[in-house]
């Protein structure tokens, strides 16, 4: 039985659920591969923790050359995570030629061109099934089974923590800041939240999927991206009045040869398929012009959902090398060859319905104002709710609109906004109507 | 560009479909292959009726051998169906060096091992994503994603005819046979649909799926197959009543090296992520040690899903040719050799939850003798439901239990019907309680 060796560099949490997985399912590994596949060194900053799996005495190194210069070393698990030196180990790893199976999103949307550009040249694999969505085959779907697919929208929740955030402000009514230090009491946000909560985290992962589904490069900074941190008790209450639910969405969409590229806090009706994915869970729902809808969901993080894709990658990787064909399948789904850069589709052409809250002066003749300047601005309001709630001496309007341009509503906003009788900023969420 | 030629046998509903994914979608699938493929020759036994979609002419015949026997066809595509002459003509095609892909359950289901065996010794691959599910990728997520993973559960709705309608009977409270009529007018429902709607297609899906799951051949007479067909719109008024929604489920577990494998309809909690998934839709939820939980759901059947799954599998085999990988990944998940008998568990040792529906004279002390019966037989009520609503002389009596043991229930049943009070034999459906 052919036996390749791995280094792990990176032995956090998910790394600690790598080597559990070779340890307890080594045996349906070698009865799937044929191959067996050793383990062969570890490295990591801090050796003496423990981690409550065993490691082979001399396993464990602090010197990442140990693997990168190690000849018999044919694949790295890159598990640290960050931006350097993930890359510089990453590319050195490729420039060896040896395969890389990595996690890192983060990496992966700023500089996933440069490492798939080398892994081609070098004819080697680079995997990331673990990078977006945990154990959800979210990656290995678009890039082998849907690939006949012309893609018209993927949605997305991806981030486990704002889903976990948003699920419990929905059960219990309560605000942001209260759920996020009980999350992070609790080990579900980590001590600095923002890559998590604003939606950088989602905007990474969706990065990484545009490029797959649509063979373009997609430059990060031309996502729009809003979290969950503005969002309130209120209009999480306002919204379920009114039908729906709020979740933080990866959405993108293609259409004339333009992408939709945005993470935002997005109102679903009640029953939309994504509305159940709750806690912890994460969602992808794309659309393909054969396939139709296909939605997958599971854990989206964690120890041993993360290690079940990293080795799913890992066993991927050694099919290739056994059988002499790595890089049989372009790490982007689309040849490097083919890659073309396609326009992001800039945020104020976006059309979308809005949920709009107005704290107004409760006197007479403000709607009839709000409602004036949203006409001038051809948004059309497709129902109201103005509650009899004080608020000392505000009270809300909440509007939805019918179906209008990104521009024009922050256009009427600002305008609204000026207006004397508006008590504070006025809020918005856009409303995602249709499934496709 | 390497150009590889493939023969489709079977122009009916799938074969016009991938027809039609050849055409509209070549540009994507040459940018991600790398390689174009031709459509050589079509194969049916009917080449003049028009399907919709541009043939060019001399591409059509009646005659299987201008596939089988052409030397410069690499990749047979097999969309006819049914167990013979499908199995000769894809035996003979991996016997010429070629490789197959196919939709085709029920031949896996009765001859897969002979088949794949077949396709080992000769080198070429044997692909079949679009027998399970559709457009759902859920052979590759066993077969390559979740593959570290030791499996405890698989629940799949696998059958688009059934799903529809149980939905149907479920939103309207129509009777079974009056639903089955009009999903046959309007073609959800095939002219004679005892494969359907008895489960055996179903079943047909399980034990492909088992197979791949546990490495395990399956003896398809020791799968426990029961259809939709004595549903009756009274118990799903019940299900309703105690929470309940029914669908027809394949079910498998494993647990001390035994395999549950059974298909028949199962009663879910409202809420459970199952029973959001209505009318043609076809889903599956599997659990592994590592993964958790993965939900994989969307189109099960029809032409363009179906099609979408075909092409996967097309240019999986395409790229395997070109890298000269044929037979990477075992057609089955687990090699040839690693394939061992695991023991089917008999349905009698199976334990469930059970709803049971008794038909009683409307008398007293009836409800005393039932449950004495269930007693001696160590089953417990979890609850009942004994409406006031009467059918001639004899009254519905609705129980569910807690978890029994399925002899034990048959048995019970059996003295229960026995009695004379009982009007009509006794129905029962199981109940699934928990997730996993």
């Amino acid at each position: 039985m052919k036996r390749i060796k791995a280094g792990l560099i990176g032995f956090g949490t998910v790394g600690t659920g790598v080597v559990k997985a070779f340890e307890r399912n080594r045996e349906i590994l070698e009865q799937r591969l044929g191959a067996a596949v050793e383990l062969k060194r570890i490295v990591s900053r801090d050796i003496e923790r423990p981690r409550g799996v065993e490691v082979a005495p001399g396993l464990l190194s602090t010197d990442v050359q140990s693997i990168l210069r190690d000849p018999e070393i044919e694949l790295v698990i890159e598990l640290m995570g960050g931006y350097e030196p993930a890359r510089t180990y990453i590319l050195e790893a490729i420039a060896q030629g040896k395969d890389v199976v990595t996690a890192n999103k983060a990496l992966l949307a700023l500089h996933g061109p440069e490492i798939f550009e080398a892994a081609k040249k070098a004819g080697v694999d680079v995997f990331y099934e673990a990078a977006v969505a945990g154990a959800i085959p979210v990656i290995t779907a678009i890039r082998e089974n849907l690939c006949i697919n012309r893609f018209q929208s993927l949605f997305g929740i991806l981030n486990g923590t704002c889903n976990y955030i948003l699920t419990r402000m929905t059960d219990e009514g309560a605000d942001f800041s209260e759920v996020l230090k009980d999350a992070q009491a609790q080990g579900y946000a980590e001590a600095d939240p923002t890559f998590d909560v604003e939606g950088i985290d989602t905007a990474h992962k969706l990065s990484v999927l545009i490029s797959l589904c649509f063979g373009t490069p997609v430059d990060f900074d031309r996502i729009y991206i809003e979290g969950i941190s503005r969002i309130t008790a209120l209009d999480i209450q306002f919204a379920k009045e009114f039908g729906y639910k709020i979740k933080l969405l990866a959405i993108c969409k293609e259409e004339g040869g333009r992408i939709e590229a945005r993470v935002h806090p997005t109102m679903l009706t009640q029953g939309h398929p994504l509305t159940d994915v709750d806690g912890v869970f994460n969602a992808v729902r794309i659309v393909g012009d054969f396939s139709g809808p296909i939605m997958l969901s599971g854990r989206g993080a964690g120890m041993d959902a993360t290690a079940s894709a990293v080795m799913g990658d890992v066993m991927s990787c050694v099919r290739n090398r056994v059988t002499g064909s790595s890089g049989r399948a372009p790490a982007r789904g689309y040849r490097c060859e083919a890659i073309r850069s396609l326009p992001i589709k800039p945020m104020d052409e976006v059309v979308s319905q809005y949920y709009l809250r107005f704290m107004v002066n409760d006197r007479p003749g403000v709607l009839a104002k709000i409602a004036g300047i949203l006409g001038d601005r051809r948004i059309g309001i497709a129902s109201m709710i103005q509650p009899e709630r004080h608020q000392e001496d505000s009270v809300p309007v909440v509007l939805l609109t019918h179906e209008a341009v990104e521009a024009d509503v922050r256009c009427a906003l600002a305008a609204i906004d000026a207006l004397e009788v508006i008590r504070e900023p006025s809020r918005f969420i856009r409303i995602e109507a249709s499934l496709d």
